[in-house]
């Protein structure tokens, strides 16, 4: 495997790097491995990831020596667990490394602290992101604003000032489409918390390409992230992908300006999904560019009328004074992010606080159902707060 | 006084004259006289109402036969006693009637049953309602649309088209101003429901005299009423007097284009004192003409798209069915109105079930301050649901 103390740029990776030592199971860099192996597909990672089998394997040898029978245990095919194993050879594992630095590309996965946190916790979560740009600008709160990519001129406006007035307090996140989305980016750019792009295809690669230039500021002054690695061909089913990252990063979804069946409802309707909120900029009943959005009033929706709105929604949850804008620091660890646990994973997680216990004896102790059991635990692995011993034991960390 | 019976279009002034044997204090024709006497205002007819001498005198006199000095003890100065003598005479009630009768308009006074629910129950309710058309629409659930006389084409058809779609189940109460009013009554017209313009000069008078053709289609297919006598001259005061009337009929009011203080808001704003809800139709932003609408929203507006809108939020309280147009009857009782009782009303009413009791009696009984057991007592003799027998002692009816 490289030598990731070379990477000098990668803060991320060796921030996260120091504490994968303690981790059972799966590692970051077979993650990544995972992910940009073709043909295996997010489905299947999560089968991985929530295999019995792989935590009895993970705690005698690192991930990246499975063969490929291992992998077949962990529910791939034949022929996905060859390309799995080729894909995890240290060539293929450094060669996978020097193609992200090469694109000046960086990544995180699902695996690292400083994952966004409220992408977390959705069910569908990307278990690999690869960015350029100030990615400290997923820790900040962040508002999505999505539309049509025909916008009207008034549809563009209402973007563009909506998104320069949020940006003062809250991250603006959208998807660099035409229309909409541009007018939002081009708002919140210089504002003091900056905006996020979210693509579909890598983000070495900009489209559509009359954004070049805003592409150009937004590896700059903001941040542009995408699930798909390098060099992935674009194609229709990528777009709705692209689009739960959009409302996963967001505390709510701000619909400036759409049709019925306009694909920025997509992004609004996984909003809803996600238990986030949706703002609609008020438009003319009449206008077909507008019915998509309006209807949404009907689902709860709430009018935006401009940011005062959207700080009103988050009053709570929004520091009193506008953001500065961070600058970069050196420290890995300059915004940790403490990973929040639910009920069942706090009772587990306090059972064995006392003492360490097997699988078996959690059951009985929690009174949880074995399958249930099993996906809390592989959850508190996860968020490295248990380790799992030989036998199904698990203790703290 | 002018021999009722001869008045054969007039059923509600029939129907309430049967009982009016069993009221003491004012009759509706003393409260019609009091209402047209110049000088005499809303304020001053409430203070008579609310006055304790009033129960004294009522109780052994009929209202007509007080002299000035009477009046003069309920509060009014020596010129209003005077003026209201000499208005309440013999034959200035037959001039009134004849007045009335000649315009062809009729008179609901808030001491008769047929007087319009909803608008009871606001905190400065009209004493005397003129009237030309169909009275029974007022029985209808209603529904207010208002907006800006300066009506953008966007505004007047979705006034029109919002008032068409709600008048299948609700009557649809305006203005009769021009722009936003005059498309809401064209739209509502000839739907089930129908339309009720509120006019702040005498109903006699159309007023802006643009809108003849509706008003005369209102007349016949709709109702146009009024708190302003015949022959009122036109001041900029009545407009708003008038807008608490058409908040006051209706369970919301739908503001469809509104510039920042436009008049249209004053309803909008007695709507939310008075505890009905606020509709606005979405517009741009930008537009200068929805600006005022808009920012109801911040106010806990809702928004509306269509009628299922506003069927939805009335859900519970309106009939399933699309309500067939009221043909007149010959019965005066063919939409009794049952009158709500207040919870306070409803425990002095109960004391008095089991005996009649004299007001210091009921004060130990209820605990109530004297003040506030004076108003409950007040409003159930205007109700008609107790007697004030001499002594202040009160039974039930």
């Amino acid at each position: 495997m490289f030598d990731e103390s070379s990477n000098e740029k990668n803060r991320s990776v060796r921030a996260v790097s120091k504490s994968e030592a303690r981790i059972t199971g799966i590692s970051r860099e077979t993650l990544i491995g995972l992910h940009e192996t073709e043909g295996v597909g997010r489905i299947s990672i999560a089968a991985i990831l929530l295999s019995g089998a792989l935590k009895g394997k993970g705690s005698l040898r690192h991930s990246s020596d499975f063969l490929a029978g291992d992998w077949r245990d962990m529910g791939l095919s034949p022929r996905q667990a060859a390309a799995v194993v080729a894909n995890l050879s240290a060539e293929a594992t450094e060669a996978r490394y020097r193609r992200h630095e090469s694109r000046d590309m960086q990544v995180v996965t699902y695996l690292d602290e400083n994952y966004p946190k409220l992408l977390r916790k959705i069910s569908d979560p990307p278990w690999v992101l690869y960015y350029k740009g100030n990615w400290e600008l997923v820790h900040y709160p962040a508002i999505a604003i999505v539309g049509t990519r025909l916008a009207t001129g008034y549809g563009r406006k209402m973007s563009e000032d909506i998104a320069a007035g949020c940006a003062k307090r809250m991250t603006v996140v959208s998807g660099l489409a035409r229309g909409i989305d541009a007018a939002a980016h081009a708002g919140a750019l210089r504002a003091a918390c900056g905006t996020i792009a979210v693509l579909a295809g890598g983000v070495d690669y900009c489209y559509p390409p009359e954004n070049k230039a805003l592409y150009r500021d937004l590896s700059i002054h903001g941040l542009i992230l995408s699930e798909s690695p390098p060099d992935t061909i674009l194609r229709p089913g990528l777009f709705p992908l692209r689009n739960r990252i959009i409302a996963g990063l967001s505390y709510g979804v701000i619909v400036v300006e759409a049709a019925q069946r306009s694909g920025a409802l997509i992004t609004a309707d996984l909003a809803l999904g996600y238990d986030r909120d949706i703002f609609v900029v008020p438009g003319q009943v009449t206008s077909p560019r507008s019915k998509g959005a309006l209807e949404y009033f009907r689902k709860g929706a709430n009018p935006v009328l401009d940011e005062t709105d959207i700080f009103q929604a988050y009053s709570h949850r929004l520091p009193l004074q506008a953001m500065p804008r961070t600058v970069e620091t050196d420290s890995p660890d300059a915004h940790p992010m403490p990973v929040d646990l639910t009920p069942d994973e706090n009772r587990i997680y306090d059972i064995l606080l006392d003492q360490p216990c097997s699988i078996d004896e959690l059951t009985i102790q929690s009174g949880m159902t074995f399958g249930h059991l099993h996906s809390v635990l592989l959850s508190l692995l996860i968020k490295r707060r248990i380790h799992q011993q030989p036998g199904s034991v698990y203790n703290v960390l």
